[in-house]
């Protein structure tokens, strides 16, 4: 088992995230998540881009997410992941701030696919970025 | 503890809600739970409008999504939702199908809030008509 | 200058649609107006994916809106779409309303591209199926 | 009539804007236009969101959008925003831009409204602002 460093993305939230209450809607958070996933690979350097090029494909199998207070227009959002891999699962542990408030977690599991669209191992260059 | 039938809705998978992929993007999932809630209560007859108007609020306080299968452009899809009551909480047990194939499975739990914010008991209304 | 019939496509406004104001998204018109687009296709029997995956693809080069009047909740939508071919672009001409009243006009224009991604003409597909 | 200076606005594509061609979706450049205007009224410390609060409004009235080339995952985005106003409209000239390379630009027209939803003069507080 191999655990990352936390990683944090900051962003705003935007006028069209809201929903008729003036909340960021629930399926925002996804999109928090997903960006934040993606930034922490493009910090740790890991190629994602050449890696689904090459006709491997990441996808989310699992998602846990505990909404925990409400986010509003111009909120500063910070977003700390952390990386756990576990044979062939990513799980991703992400925890939305807004400055010490937790505004949301989730628990989200990647599962790797090859060429076929079976489940694989992870990218070697992935856990080697991680353990290094 | 009340538990209702199961309500069904179906739509097709719109072109916009793909991801690079060509696969329903993840947080649209939580678009069709939404969705499928939404029209669980018209076809119940709750009023969900005049709920809120007069200042109360459903808030969703946490999801266990599992993403099973890849959906498609123009996919016919079915989101089949159970609601069980357990003291202040809604808990909707939601499975979208197409046809007899599992794509999602989603647990999502609702608080209700009074017009001050606080949790309060389910609205009388909609545990009579389950009831009913 | 081909012209088709005016093509119906009728939904509801879904509620994860909606601004903080509790109005639909001015987005949310484009997400519509391309949902109509790809319906138009399908009752015209045009084969859309088929001709995707042969390399080609269909892009949107220009949109002018008009957005007439709010749309809320539940509303129940209908959009009606005319399109006209002009040597290589496809001109829909689109009008939103809710019952008689016109919520939104819309004209866009879409080139066709070839393999190569080069504008090019129409598929012959599609303009023996409008002559038709 | 009244001109402001342009103002910027910088951010990177996510992975959740893009369409099934690996594009971003026509509808996500309303989303980009709809955050340049805000983040050009918070630049100029004119307060919206008080604004709206008193019970006026600002809405989209029209848009005339030309997509000039795609915009693709992780590419680095600028939207230039220009302000017009003329009587009771306020013209967002806006270009967004990959370096030199002009993506897409659009003319987006808001009017405003006083707490009784009829057309209104622009707020005195902004006009104020764009001349100073």
């Amino acid at each position: 088992m191999i655990e990352s460093c936390v990683m944090k993305v900051e962003f705003r939230v935007r006028s069209y995230e809201l929903d008729s209450l003036g909340h960021v809607n629930n399926a925002v958070y996804m999109n928090y998540f997903e960006h934040a996933r993606i930034s922490f690979f493009r910090e740790l350097g890991f190629g994602l881009r050449a890696y689904i090029e090459a006709g491997n494909a990441m996808v989310l199998a699992e998602s846990q997410v505990k909404f925990r207070r409400p986010a509003f227009m111009d909120d500063l959002i910070r977003v700390e992941t952390v990386l756990r891999i576990e044979k062939i699962r990513l799980l991703f542990e992400q925890t939305i701030y807004r400055d010490s408030e937790v505004i949301a977690t989730g628990l989200n599991t990647i599962v790797t696919l090859d060429a076929r669209g079976r489940p694989c191992a992870p990218p070697a260059e992935l856990v080697e970025r991680l353990a290094g």
